[in-house]
């Protein structure tokens, strides 16, 4: 049976089989085998996601004493899911679309004219690594919303892309973890994998540790992607001393490490729970903000002017978080429950998190008070009406729809008896959910719908024409603004007109 | 029956009978006569705390084109709690120990030179004010620790005192709410009061409305006390036109406000609900990196350093708390619980700020966290033994103990039959617990103590000697450093001469 791998933009690929992987397996040896010649270092990335497939690219265009000194193979597996993105990276472009210009011409730059960039499906790579980087996903399963303390950590899979490298990798190659895992992972799942792999190959573990660190990267895919890995510090920690110069003195190379220096930890589990509790904080002081949300909603205030003459005081409260639609994207949603599930299973005690993985739950609902907005706009009756969403990703001026809370609102409305319509210029299919189509003409989107909901602030919606947008809805419909994308002039303007007027955190607008 | 007001020094004072009161009556009439002819404005400022006290000093001090606008009449009440505040402030002393060097001379300025401030406990000046402040506690009662949700704020005597202003005040005159309060407090509780005085004085409410406006102070006892009110940002809202004018004139008399411009807010329950929302983001953040501090000790992380690593990221992450022995003062230990019963008795709301009300019990119960330490350190076994702890105030260098964390240590080690001693250089009484003695001489309080718990970051305990420490002790003692007060080098050296170790967020200590 012959399988395809289709990308984004509708494009197939087919799946290779035995001969056509036997034929590449010899060409990317012969690539490497040159490369080597010409003093070149191998750098091999399992995993071109979001992170893997731009890091890919920023360490094959790191210079080093005007030399490049990193010769890079990507690599995912041949399955449907991901096998496209290794096509679309070896013609020269990037596998997501980004607002970032950089993004293309990197891309372009280390593939098409350095030459220092190529994507495989085969694992044998590893054998020819000087440096592998573990890019890959690490996914949480949440079984059901607002339960996330009883989600599962899909660890095997992770287990299983840890014991390919095992099986191939040099001795004297680092292993760089930059999977985002449940803290005392590197120690406590990754070292005893390779060290088995390793006795199983014949190793003396005296004479050849293997040599593991942990680093994070804080990419962020928008505006300033590529940025986000080059240009931002570092925290790592190995599993023992050779692993920490070699990973110290890569990461001095692919990073601004003068104005970025990178920070050594103790253990590969400080730096793991290091990134865990940084995202856990920004979850947790999202769902923080979203009790005084409702409560400025009941009371009649405008919670935002409310944070705004709070973060004055810079240093102590300036990141304090504004009211929103909810939390998406891959981090946010689900790092709190990675050190819950260490803590029961990796650390087996008894307290696990409970405000981390409460911010969760909390974060993980929120759209429902949307939707609640929605149905006291609409008096309880939405059946048969076309309520129109307006965003798809959960990013402002990003297309990235990852976890994004849109899905949520939607099936509140779905089940409902409404009918939903997405709009998103940005972002053109849904993460996890093939079935819901994104209407990416504002137009069609806008007609004849009975309610319209903000709910990310794109510069599209905050710039909308307030006239187009009255023009194409239904008389006495509803406007919801769920992520302070408009104005209370804009507001009072739509109430003027006969459109019921409702926002998240903003209780003052019944008085306008 | 003759009754008395002591002083923190144990000076007594007499509290006034009726014929004292009618002589201070006329003399304060006098006093406000002759600086009325003078064409000074009078400020009358209820309650004499530590907000009160120094606002007062501060308004005195104040200078406006050269001269200075405002006398100032500090009142308080004529029972022993209180009473005591008066004759001290009179004589030109603060009635707080501050490290402020600022404080003693400003009292003295204002009092002896100037001439600006005198206190009283006669209600009959606020009929000659032109601006009243209200400084008076507003607390809540606290039935069980750890069960933050059923407590009563005491809101009948903060009625009682408003009261008294309404039965006073001149219709042109403003009452300037600073005290902390339950959001809608101003314009739910105040407002009523004072338009019911004024009724039954015969006023035109819609001719006089009263003039009512609130403003939170964000004072901070310590280094810098006078100019944690002088040179600091002000939000303030007031219930109508007039009142907002006086409020921002008198704001921008008294402080900096060309670098710290005030911000209004719509109404006075948006400021009022801005104040408890700072506090309970605060308390909420010591309370989330608690659970975090569980987990670094148990599986041997130094959480300080993780937490260093994460707070490069300024603007996001800097104000990430650190792990701690519990938490003290008047404001983050009581301010969520307000907005839950303003929650709850004002807007008649069923949602109750959940994740603020429980930092506020996980706060409160923390310091059994550190009696837990010394219980395993001491391998519970504390019968009959001496065990020091080093602080009593709840903050660093500072003498203030008001619902220091200290106080629950100190029960649960008496409770286990242990004897407490508590040393603090700074704070001489330990507030609303007569029975605790605090020891000032640190050579006894170490002495023949079979345990030393370090609870506040005072610069005398950082400094204290190793040798010293260790010549006092008991052999085979115990170290529990509650709040990261001493180095790694010097845990290692109570380690390595037999003592047992340990440290809140300490969970690397182990490996020393």
């Amino acid at each position: 049976m012959i399988s395809f791998s289709i990308d984004p933009e509708g494009n197939k690929y087919k799946i290779p089989d035995k001969d056509e992987t036997y034929i590449e397996f010899k060409k990317i040896k012969d690539i490497i085998d040159g490369e080597k010649k010409n003093g070149k270092k191998i750098v091999v990335i399992q995993g071109l996601g979001f992170v893997g497939a731009v890091m890919a690219t920023v360490v094959a265009d790191c210079r080093v004493n005007d030399t490049h000194p990193y010769f890079v193979i990507g690599v995912d597996l041949p399955i449907p899911n991901s096998f496209w993105k290794i096509p679309v990276i070896n013609s020269g472009k990037s596998p997501f679309l980004a607002k970032d210009p950089e993004i293309e011409k990197i891309f372009n730059r280390t593939v098409n004219e350095k030459k220092n960039l190529i994507t495989t499906w085969i694992p044998e790579v590893y054998s020819d690594a000087d440096i592998v980087i573990v890019d890959i996903n690490l996914d949480v399963n949440k079984t059901e919303i607002g339960r996330a303390e009883n989600s599962s950590v899909e660890i095997k899979s992770f287990e299983n892309a840890i014991n390919i490298i095992g099986k191939y990798i040099n001795t004297d190659s680092l292993i760089l973890i930059e999977t985002t895992v449940p803290p005392g992972t590197t120690e406590n799942i990754v070292k005893p994998i390779v060290e088995k792999c390793f006795i199983q190959r014949g190793i003396d573990l005296l004479k050849n540790p293997p040599l593991i660190a942990h680093s994070y990267e804080r990419v962020m895919p928008g505006d300033d992607y590529v940025n986000s890995i080059k240009r931002m510090w570092r925290t790592f920690s190995a599993t023992n001393k050779e692993a920490s110069l070699k990973a110290r003195e890569f990461l001095s190379n692919i990073i601004d490490t003068k104005t970025y220096p990178p920070c050594e930890l103790r253990t590969p589990t400080d730096s793991e729970l290091a990134k865990i509790l940084e995202n856990s904080y920004r979850a947790m002081n999202i769902a923080f903000i979203y009790e005084w949300t409702l409560l400025a909603e009941d009371i009649g205030i405008n919670l935002f002017e409310v944070i705004d003459s709070i973060k004055v005081r810079k240093g102590t409260h300036d990141n304090m978080m504004y009211p929103g639609f909810g939390v998406g994207g891959y981090c946010l949603t689900k790092d709190p429950l990675l050190a819950h599930w260490a803590s029961k299973n990796i650390f087996k005690r008894e307290a696990h998190l409970e405000f981390s993985v409460k911010s969760v739950n909390v974060n993980d609902l929120m759209p429902h008070h949307t939707f609640d907005l929605l149905m006291n706009g609409m008096s309880n009756d939405i059946k048969r009406k076309k309520i129109t969403i307006l965003g798809a990703s959960y990013r402002k001026d990003v297309d990235d729809t990852r976890n994004s809370p849109t899905i949520t609102l939607y099936d509140d409305i779905k089940k409902a008896g409404g009918y939903p319509e997405i709009h998103d210029s940005y972002a053109k299919i849904m993460s996890q959910r093939p079935d819901i189509i994104i209407n990416c003409d504002i137009n069609s989107s806008l007609e004849n719908a009975s309610a319209v909901i903000f709910v990310v602030k794109h510069k599209e919606y905050e710039e909308l024409p307030i006239e187009k947008v009255i023009s194409k809805l239904r008389k006495n419909g509803c406007i919801i603004d769920a992520f302070n994308v408009l104005s209370d002039d804009k507001l009072a303007i739509f109430k003027k007109n006969g459109f019921k007027v409702l926002g998240v955190g903003k209780g003052h607008i019944k008085f306008l």
